[in-house]
């Protein structure tokens, strides 16, 4: 059996773990970069293994589009294609459909839209979602599912019965895990009852492992917290738990907590493109005026490729001429500085200190972000 | 004497040499890659390093604008504010005025124009233009001049005259070459006695290099091959030869068979930045239909970090998805194709077998370009 999830150490609901898989060995907790278009934006693949990322996300409704799952599959999967060799996830699609395409018609079977970039007619199903994630051959494939505005509870009901329901279509269209594990997403909004509804149909499907959805879509993050503090109990102990499109450093230890062991954002490189540098004191915009003769690095206890050779004069000389390697070298920093994050979240977890450590770094964060 | 050139081997009018500066030696014939902004657009300078990148340029203009030369000084020169630790050229800052800015005056003291970025007036001059580049370190400087369209008689001629001027003072302004070497450039168009007069008043002031300025500025390439078959001749035997702004891999054949040493152009990255990549065959046109399946390199006999990981079907997809990635990896592709260019026509001459080299070398690009 080549995917399977190992618990390390526990302290408190957090976990310390080893996601075990085709591509590799992931410790978890993790968080994984998004590389929506098969590219984790602006950087290079041996950036990634350099920076130590474990694993890495691509989207699904993106890489049907362009440049075709099938396509994909011909060049020898995802994997290869983007030259990653290390563990890939790719979700389901359906977050994109409903947040990029314009949707035509939602109904029990599934979902049919027109694609953002040439406007053609597509329908996404549970089974096409699991044939286009089988054709990209990641190593841990998603539900097709329903994403609500997590505050609106008649919205919230109808996506966690088309979620169960398609979750137990996808699970017949995938039913062995050993090359890609298919998780199931518990969909129910800040809504106990909901949560607790899907949570418990998703757990008689017995997923290798179990993803939150429809948080930090909206909602408060003391919204989100709540809504963690009563699902992760609702999931089983002994499979990895997945809290989907959450990135900020906060959250991450408040999820982490709260038992969550995987994460995916956009964050990190976006916040980079547009300029921003996640440090432990919070987010630095590298526009402000004072780095334009600052010597120091971007954060001076960071040892990556950024932060080693560069000062933020420079970076800043960077950002505000639009140069691509300004883009590249926040890029670089960000995912580093969420790699090490997470490492030192399972350090503290490993060493009993969880607790102190949570508290401390929120404090430093917080302060300025 | 930190800066000196020796010849080792010539060929017919060709030469192989070693270009020696304070931030190591180059070897030539040579080209370099352009980092407007103190960044190779797109390219790391480790990337740049590992290519074996033996020179690049940075421009005066762009860089007494933003970020301002004197911030560079203060933060202790461009090589440590680039982080790139081998040989720079700076060019003076003279072509960006004449192309880039609204030129409010030109007289024989110096240009005064308005900045492209903020409209702010700004005044250049042959002394002040090496004070700019004294501020930025670079190991080679130039001389302010005026460059002409060079297929108009009457405007070469004002060209060579102010630039004759320029020169001297120029020249007096930095009289001594151990630290940062000023070279010359000779004017005259596609006309041999503006050339002549040009380069006999250069030589009375003893530069350690020339340039051969006002050319691959709209005069057929035929045009230009007959300038530089008269030029190189009118130029010191034993100090650096460099033709500005030419990068076309047939251009650089042509200019080294007649003589020249130094090269420099944009062409490469920009041509990356649209999606074509150089080929001993050839430019490519990544865009092409065919290589949206093609799982071939690049450029099969390349050993560039593009060609050695990845497919023309992903760079094609990386391209039209306008994904960052595909900037990065065939600006790295192109800048190692001319630097691997280079050095096959070093040592074809180290070897005397230029003539055939370049017959051949010809013959195949010129086929498809």
């Amino acid at each position: 059996m080549t995917f399977y999830f190992e618990i390390v150490k526990t302290q408190g609901n957090a976990r310390a773990g080893v996601l075990h898989t085709p591509h590799g060995d992931i410790p978890t907790p993790v968080f994984a970069p998004v590389g929506t278009q098969a590219t984790v934006k602006a950087v290079p693949p041996r950036d990634l293994s350099e920076i130590g990322v474990p694993l890495i996300l691509a989207n699904t409704y993106h890489l049907h589009l362009r440049p075709g799952d099938e396509l994909v599959r011909d060049l020898g999967g995802l994997h290869s294609f983007m030259g990653w060799h290390g563990p890939i996830l790719t979700d389901s699609g359906g977050f994109q459909v409903f947040s990029l395409a314009e949707i035509n018609r939602i109904d029990d079977q599934g979902v049919t839209f027109r694609s953002h970039l040439d406007g053609s007619k597509r329908r996404l199903t549970p089974e096409r979602s699991v044939e286009i994630q089988q054709n990209l051959g990641a190593d841990i494939i998603m539900c097709f599912d329903e994403c609500a505005v997590p505050t609106d509870r008649a919205a919230v009901e109808r996506a966690v019965r088309r979620t169960s329901a398609w979750a137990a279509r996808c699970r017949e269209a995938h039913p062995d895990d050993a090359r890609q594990a298919l998780f199931g997403i518990v969909q129910g909004g800040i809504f106990e009852d909901q949560r607790a509804e899907s949570a418990a149909f998703l757990r008689s499907l017995d997923f290798p492992g179990y993803a939150i959805g429809g948080l930090a879509v909206g909602e408060t993050k003391n919204e989100m917290y709540r809504t963690l503090d009563v699902t992760t109990p609702m999931l089983p102990q002994d499979k990895p738990r997945y809290l989907m499109g959450v990135g900020d450093p906060d959250d991450l230890v408040q999820a982490v907590v709260r038992g969550v062991d995987i994460f995916d954002c956009v964050a990190p490189t976006r916040l980079a493109r547009h300029g921003s540098a996640l440090t432990q004191s919070g987010r630095l915009n590298m526009r402000n005026l004072p780095f334009a003769t600052d010597s120091a690095p971007v954060d001076p206890g960071c040892a990556c490729y950024c932060c080693r050779h560069f000062s933020r004069a420079y970076v800043r000389h960077l950002v505000k001429a639009g140069e691509i390697l300004g883009a590249y070298l926040l890029s670089v920093h960000n995912i580093h500085f969420l790699v090490e994050h997470m490492r030192a979240l399972r350090c503290a977890i490993l060493e009993d200190r969880l607790p102190e450590y949570a508290e401390t770094f929120l404090r430093l964060y917080l302060r300025t972000a």
